[in-house]
């Protein structure tokens, strides 16, 4: 593994890129009608449609391009696009090698740019289209190292990847040396985690049964499903009426039986004394967690969630903006395991700073995915902690939800409840061509063929 | 104050205004080439242009809009206006009645907008864009009801000015039942302290001396002339250097005598240990505070910096996102005093609750201005605060800049180093004509003007 520089398998000689540029950063509008189908309803979210702002970052060398997206659930995908576009004087005509052999630098340019900065800092619109921006020079960089992006990270050496994060405001939990520490006590046994990977896949559980807007019996067939396909653990949507999520509880635990792990997920439904009521009447079930009981931003408020109803896991993440608010949660003690989210912080980077500090808090990582392109995305992060941070996959999973894999080139595959390993180089982000000209909003063939009323965004 | 209906001053006559629709939410990317001068220029800002998204909410009665904006500091302002246009769809077509009477209700559809709302929640350029129509619909009820907002806002009974906050994720920092106890509380007292607003104004401190930009000799200056004019408190920024800031902060002694109060702010310059050094190094200047030493996010951080630093006041503020982050704030004693910004959480209607908020812990607000027409717009929440809230103006401040006030058809005045109380119909966030078209980016004639360089956002 240390022989990095030799090892890294080059699909052009150096000479041949050594002059390229970043020569175009294109954006789209890409949106998925699937609120006509209640796919995806939650006791937050009754309506999305699943949508992408998608970024194609375009190299003068031919065939060279990264791609990344954002992941929103329709409306205003198309400010989350304008964001993305207010950070093309920062690419545009950057050398490629500027970028994938500094992609530290090359995020902490966007993070840095102080004007920018103003419309966060590091949260929301601004922060979101900055992750889809850094993932897409990451994939940009596998390619050009010929590697899936799980890969191309597990393979960098300890001081590569600590040189790619942004410390700041995390000094008081984790340093650079801390983390290259932990790396390097990960080093030895990369060969034989990437063994392991390759035959077993990594634990993936499924919602997919779990949705609001199902009926019991549709609830119940597909738990009976998920379990014969091989998940270990299921997750149901709850927060609207908590009669109807006792019994969807005690029907899911039915059709599951007593080995299955059942999770529930309030999507930020609850004031955190209602959220200590509503989990006392769950009580009858046993949950493997309970995600999202109250506001993401609500650190404290999470913390005595989880004092009131332990030993009940309680845990959040799909939506905790920056490694800011990660780093609290675990100081305060106010989850016991988090998700993460490939396209919600500012991208790979700041995503390896909080598996770094959730490795060193001890806390386990059930990555969110599910919406259009998450799974594929996040799947990489997580494939990479197991390799090169944390070491550990069977005492967690991706959440896999069984949406518009379709439409990707390099889409997941899930064999026996867990996702294979890519092989295919970069970050899986690449739709179909077909797919993005269809659902461009409003333009596309699926909008102008929808009723009137639903394109209007 | 109880008779409110009979009370209020309508300037139309009810028949007239009641068929009256919202017809058009017009948005502008207005920009002041301010980074020329180096005004405003701070640790993490070396270079603001700034900047408002600003929106006219018009409606078909003729002469009657409600202004509002976003504050910006150049880049992005195109982002924060796409923002803005994405809730227009919520807005069109409205009963003038719906929004006037109902403040409520309208911020809740813009918040509750389930789509937008991944966006955030709650947070960054979606609920700036949200804070700047909600301000505009608070204008409008003001001007329609002919009264300055500040004192719409004091005379509205306690139940109505409850009815227009969301109490989600506050019930266990304080409850309806709680905002109404205390608001019922300041009542009685009501007219005595309009009587007092109008007769004194309401403190002011400068932070104009103070931009790292400046000279010894500059601040000195300034320093001198803040006094000369009846400011009881300067503020300077700090965190690029320290010995500089320790010469700083003893020049600025030295000009303003020993009863003159001293802030520093670093925006958030600093990690938590950082700023516990460097304040340790300042300690020979007593501090009236220290703002933003660290991320806004970082509630247990500002703690930390707290009890080390222990007696100097911490405070953060004019970037914290939301009530949810300001009531931990306050639940981890994490500051002494905070800033509130009328131009980033989600409108009135969240400050409301936050002034609320800090009166229940006990917390002296000192708002945050400057920038373009931050200082007309907070000084009406500050001015309600006190007649109806809080009580309280002589143990507190609002920031003072005097840049850009000649742009705003009500511009503050100031006398004596005290903001005097508004006395037009409505939020004084109305810009004048010319200076909008002056500004328009890039085609405005001061962007033409410039450099070709300084154009290109």
């Amino acid at each position: 593994m240390r022989a990095e520089p030799t090892r890294r398998a080059r699909p052009l000689p150096r000479e041949d890129h050594q002059m390229s540029k970043i020569v175009a950063l294109d954006t789209y509008d890409i949106r998925f009608p699937t609120s006509r189908e209640l796919d995806g309803s939650d006791a937050m979210n009754p309506d999305p449609d699943y949508s992408a702002a998608y970024v194609v970052m375009r190299t003068d060398h031919p065939g060279l391009s990264g791609y990344g997206l954002v992941f929103t659930i329709g409306r205003g995908n198309e400010v989350q696009k304008a964001a993305i576009d207010a950070l093309a004087p920062h690419v545009l005509g950057l050398a490629l090698d500027e970028v994938v052999h500094d992609l530290g630098g090359f995020a902490r340019r966007l993070i840095g740019d102080s004007q920018l900065r103003w419309l966060g800092p590091e949260k929301g619109v601004m922060h979101m289209a900055i992750g889809a921006v850094v993932n897409a020079a990451w994939d940009l960089a596998a390619r050009l190292a010929g590697k899936p992006l799980w890969r191309f990270i597990a393979e960098l050496t300890p001081e590569q990847l600590v040189a790619t994060i942004d410390f700041r405001y995390l000094s008081d939990a984790l340093t650079p040396e801390q983390a290259l520490a932990m790396l390097r006590a990960a080093e030895p046994d990369k060969p034989q985690r990437i063994a392991r990977l390759l035959a077993e896949g990594y634990p993936a559980y499924t919602t997919s049964p779990g949705w609001l807007g199902y009926s019991d019996d549709k609830l119940q067939r597909l738990a009976r499903e998920a379990v014969a396909a091989g998940f270990r653990t299921i997750k149901l949507k709850v927060g609207l009426n908590v009669e109807d999520d006792v019994r969807r509880c005690r029907l899911a635990r039915e059709a599951v039986g007593p080995d299955v792990e059942i999770a529930v997920d309030a999507n930020q439904r609850w004031d955190v004394s209602a959220a200590i009521g509503w989990l006392q009447q769950l009580s009858e079930t046993r949950l493997a967690w309970v995600e999202e009981p109250t506001s993401p931003d609500d650190i404290l408020g999470h913390a005595a969630i989880r004092r009131a109803v332990a030993p009940v896991p309680i845990s959040t993440g799909e939506h905790t903006h920056n490694r800011v608010m990660f780093k609290q949660l675990f100081q305060a003690g106010a989850v016991d395991l988090v998700q993460i989210d490939a396209a919600r912080v500012g991208g790979v980077n700041e995503n390896l700073a909080i598996l770094l500090l959730a490795a060193k808090y001890g806390v386990r990582v059930f990555p969110h995915a599910g919406g259009v392109g998450l799974c594929e995305l996040v799947q990489h992060l997580a494939m990479a902690d197991f390799v090169a941070i944390s070491g550990r996959k069977d005492d967690r999973a991706i959440e896999f939800v069984d949406h518009l894999h379709e439409h990707f080139v390099d889409p997941v595959r899930i064999r026996q409840g867990h996702y294979l390993a890519p092989s295919q180089p970069g970050f899986s982000a690449q739709m179909r061509e077909a797919s993005m000209r269809d659902h461009l909003f409003p333009e596309g063939r699926v909008w102008r063929q929808a009723a009137p009323d639903a394109a209007t965004g």
